[in-house]
């Protein structure tokens, strides 16, 4: 069977998130649909990234396998003619090697999480930002961010429902800088333990705000307790904005 | 009667535009109704811009009358409150002149259209661009924008509905330019006729296509007749970013 690589931008409002549900709609389940719809096949997608419940995707990528060979072009078109007006929509779709594994063969996992620091609420970007009023201290931000730049167990950012077989994680990158009233926090990764983006998110907001020091993340950090980190900050913000594999 | 410079943003989808309507709900009656609700008094809001129904804003600037001076601070944070869950947000609120008039006072406006040029739909960002999937030449629509900078009868661009008494106007800047896929073009004038950015836009299109040549847009704005331009773009990829007004 025919294997495809497809990159997926969609609006996680609304949704589940990536994985099927049984009582409400998921990223999968529209694709699996669409793809029903186009080739009256019942395929299973599989995802780099099993993003939560309201997070969005730039560019998460999924494979998929096909009964037989289709053009990746008329796939992307005929999946997103099936898709709409759902707010998913297949950027690419691409021939890929039958041991091609969106999840197993992903060598880094890069993940964008937007605040936006002002006294007005969002009128454009509702759901698609954290809007924080009170201001924070980006800088402040970065510098205890590098606390947790590197290999360590980071049970203290994870959540209780992670299925990951060890806390033990490496953060590659963890960027954070203001532009304007936006504060954008970039991280990079081979992986994240369940909600360690937002929860590492959620502590240094804490930062920001003047509550926490760059030795209280550290502290946290050492815990290794989730009581010990700030909280979860929410799912709006976040955007999973590319996955990496080797080149063959 | 104290008056009042507001700072506002907004997201025009579904909205009949700034102007109150009498069987549409328009920009104008959403803050109308909040500012009733916060502090019992009718006003009327003059916009510097009369945005039309579905243009976003990003800085749009009103002015108010109220009975009684207040703390903008507070004016700003309560109509937000009573415009919950519209999608308006004061941004700023703040004293100004008596003499001073939102519309009348302004020296500048300036517009951001935004396209996306690629095959797929819009997940993240409906409602908000231009969604064109034929390839678009951004640096041929630049160049041809140029023939349009400076003082003209911009009749060719106007619309049917104006009320302006005049088609000329000085139209100080028109800059295009593509970022990935996204192809942002900013236009700043003193004032702008009705559908002028939109029906420029379309024009302008055209040459990204490369049905209509720089001398193609040349001629259309000679014409001065508006079935010799292009079609009017639609109104989801505009915003009204900011208004200029002389400092005292």
């Amino acid at each position: 069977m025919p294997r495809y690589r497809l990159t997926l931008e969609y609006d996680g409002t609304g949704l589940a998130g990536w994985q099927r549900q049984a009582n409400a709609m998921s990223v999968q389940e529209l694709l699996e649909t669409a793809f029903l719809k186009f080739c009256q096949e019942t395929v299973t997608l599989t995802a780099a990234g099993r993003t939560d419940a309201g997070v969005h995707a730039l560019a998460q990528v999924a494979h998929v396998d096909l009964e037989r060979p289709l053009d990746p072009d008329e796939i992307r078109d005929a999946v997103n003619y099936h898709l709409k007006p759902a707010r998913v929509a297949v950027l690419e779709a691409a021939e890929a090697p039958d041991d091609f594994h969106a999840r197993f063969s992903a060598t880094g996992r890069r993940y964008l999480y937007r605040i936006v620091n002002r006294r007005a609420p969002m009128a454009l970007d509702r759901d698609r930002v954290w809007a924080v009023s009170r201001p924070l201290d980006a800088e402040a931000m970065h510098r205890a961010a590098q606390v947790l730049v590197g290999s360590h167990d980071f049970s203290s950012f994870r959540d209780a429902q992670c299925q990951a077989k060890s806390p033990l994680k490496t953060l590659d990158r963890l960027y954070i800088a203001r532009a304007g009233e936006e504060i954008s926090i970039r991280a990079e990764a081979r992986s994240f333990l369940h909600h360690q983006v937002r929860n590492m998110v959620g502590t240094l907001k804490l930062v920001g705000e003047g509550k926490w020091t760059e030795a209280d993340v550290a502290t946290a950090l050492a815990a290794r307790d989730r009581s010990a980190a700030g909280p979860t900050a929410p799912a709006e913000g976040l955007y999973l904005t590319g996955v990496s594999y080797d080149p063959r």
